[in-house]
């Protein structure tokens, strides 16, 4: 937490890592991945692969994680990079998210004899930033090794008020769409001259802002879609505008893909004389409730005595990539204070947790505990 | 035509007005108006009025017209305020709209006896601007001093292809509404935290865009309502908005009133949750067909040939406040060039104009031509 690490992370926090985990016999890869400028999407970021094989045969489980955090803002009563306790509390910028759930994965493999089983490390360094070369580059990595996990585990701090009361078993996809409208600008008062592109906008917003797309599963809540942005700006009181912009948000379950619900709101676009340009940020992922989430709520009860809350809710996470080699469930620290001034883990939860993830890489390794 | 006059106007070019009109027997008032810093609403603003009266009893016309041009833009073949005679053309910004017309106001007016009738010049320097400060300020002064018209001619430049085309005997009315919709920012994976007001803002567009004012009347075509503003940008693309903001323009005919469309879109915008602030710029005016516009035509049709059509067409004219007065008719120059580069005007059609306006005033004062 020492370590300043705001996304993109390369260099010192991952020389930590390295530290922490050769003595442990890992064998660490470490690589550096995007070639553009400084602030840029393509700002470098270094990703670790950390890898201890067990015998032959062996089942393989994954802890997957990021040192990169969000940047500290303003306010802090200690410095945001130089980690402070207080009462029970430690303080410092990657506290929960999620720096502190990654030195509990560490204390837990510590614990866990070399013959257990195959344990491999998954840490990006763009996980809050615009992961484009963080844990998909990871992925490409482990599959051309041919080191596949049979379960992965993601440290994202989902416990909401008490340590253990929530596990995420999946997250909604998210999808957000540009959307256009073209016209001919003109005068107020001369509107045959003009053609104001702005009710067929209305027109679009009005049906998308109507449809109801699911009623939600089982597992996930009903899909939503929300119009967040609208941007004709217009000084001249006179002027018929030429062009209409706007974007919709879409969070859905997978009851629906990105593909499908770009190619539904095309449709609406283009009836009312629009255009529509996706960009999807994420599939949805699910991990239905079976003996990995059972694992982890028997884990989770053992040390806390708290029967965790199995979850869809919330933002993305790079579950949505992992999920694509094996299933993966996260599971971490309270985030109360994720992404805030003054962020903070009590200190009891970080022992609590090791030994949690301790029991389900044991339980993941077919070792019991 | 030399004098530079971008709006608002004072000074120079209302020196020169004086000198004109003190010769032809002219009383000549002059103030400013305003007290706000260069290029705001309140910026001063030079006004005249000129009265010469006629025997007791006599009848009162005026001329009413502005000396503000607006400014000149680039590409000019010739400066902008230097006039040039090229061809049969004069060219300089002003020449139809309307230092031109305001001429021959005055070559006509010097062609009437003087116990002829009252005749009066209502100039003003603040028509293209905000025009607080302008025809207001001297239809005040008039009704001070007890100088009410008995009919008014405004000498914009209200012809189309040929001089005498087309006179105004109305012009629309015109009221910005500005639109807002509260609700509360949040973030998209957490809906049920946030109140996004973009579905209220579409709805209160939506039903706006599908109202129909009315049909048209005899002598207006359809009110008309233009969404032309929706300004709610938003770089974040998980952010919903806390604010919706939105403007649309009506144009009106003389079955409506600002205040009634405005109460009707103060009633739509709160039954979806928004709410509407309108400005009202101008009330319609419509000087129904009857002796005034006959002896408009007939003056037109006398030294042109040409039957001039009676519009309602365009935009809003100080028309609009001197309705107020007496009835009020709009006839000048051919406007293809207004407010463009190279704005010209046929220089016989100055010669003519004089003649029309000589013949307008003459009859209006009850004298035949
Ligand atoms: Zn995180
Ligand atoms: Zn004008």
């Amino acid at each position: 937490m020492a370590c300043e690490s705001v996304t993109p992370a390369r260099g010192a926090v991952f020389d930590m890592m390295e530290e922490m985990l050769a003595p442990l016999g890992f064998q660490v890869h470490r690589f550096i991945r995007g070639e553009g400028p400084e602030g840029s999407e393509e700002e470098p970021v270094e990703n670790l692969f950390a890898i201890r094989h067990g015998p032959e045969g062996s089942k393989h489980f994954a802890f997957a994680g990021h040192l990169d955090v969000v940047p500290p803002g303003e306010g802090w009563e200690s410095g945001a990079f130089e980690p402070e306790e207080r009462g029970e509390l430690l303080y410092g910028r990657g506290a929960v998210d999620m720096k502190g759930a990654i030195g509990c994965m560490v204390a837990a493999v510590a614990d866990i004899p070399a013959d257990a089983g195959t344990i491999s490390f998954v840490i990006t360094g763009d996980e809050e930033g615009p992961a484009l070369h963080g844990t998909r580059a990871l992925i490409d990595l482990m599959r051309e090794r041919g080191e596949i996990p049979d379960l992965c585990l993601v440290g994202e701090p989902t416990s909401v008020n008490k340590l253990g009361d929530m596990m995420k078993i999946g997250r909604r996809g998210s999808v957000n769409i540009w959307l256009e409208a073209e016209g001919t600008q003109g005068h107020v008062a001369y509107p045959h001259l003009a053609d104001n592109p702005m009710p067929k906008m209305v027109a679009i917003l009005a049906e998308l802002d109507a449809l109801v797309l699911d009623e939600g599963t089982e597992w996930f809540q009903p899909s939503n879609l929300e119009i967040t942005e609208f941007n004709v700006p217009n000084k001249a009181h006179n002027v018929i505008p030429g062009k209409a912009t706007a974007r919709i948000s879409i969070r859905f379950n997978d009851l629906h893909s990105g593909a499908s619900l770009s190619e539904r709101v095309t449709t609406i676009a283009g009836k009312h004389g629009g255009t529509a340009r996706p960009v999807i940020s994420g599939e949805p992922f699910l991990t239905p409730p079976g003996d990995f989430s059972r694992a982890i709520a028997a884990a989770i009860e053992a040390e806390t005595g708290i029967d965790p809350e199995s979850s869809t809710t919330g933002g993305t996470s790079d579950a949505r990539f992992l999920k694509d080699l094996c299933p993966v469930i996260e599971f971490g620290l309270v985030n109360a204070t994720m992404h805030k001034t003054d962020e903070a883990v009590a200190i009891a939860d970080l022992a609590t947790l090791s030994r949690i993830y301790r029991r389900i890489a044991m339980t993941a390794l077919g070792e019991g505990t």
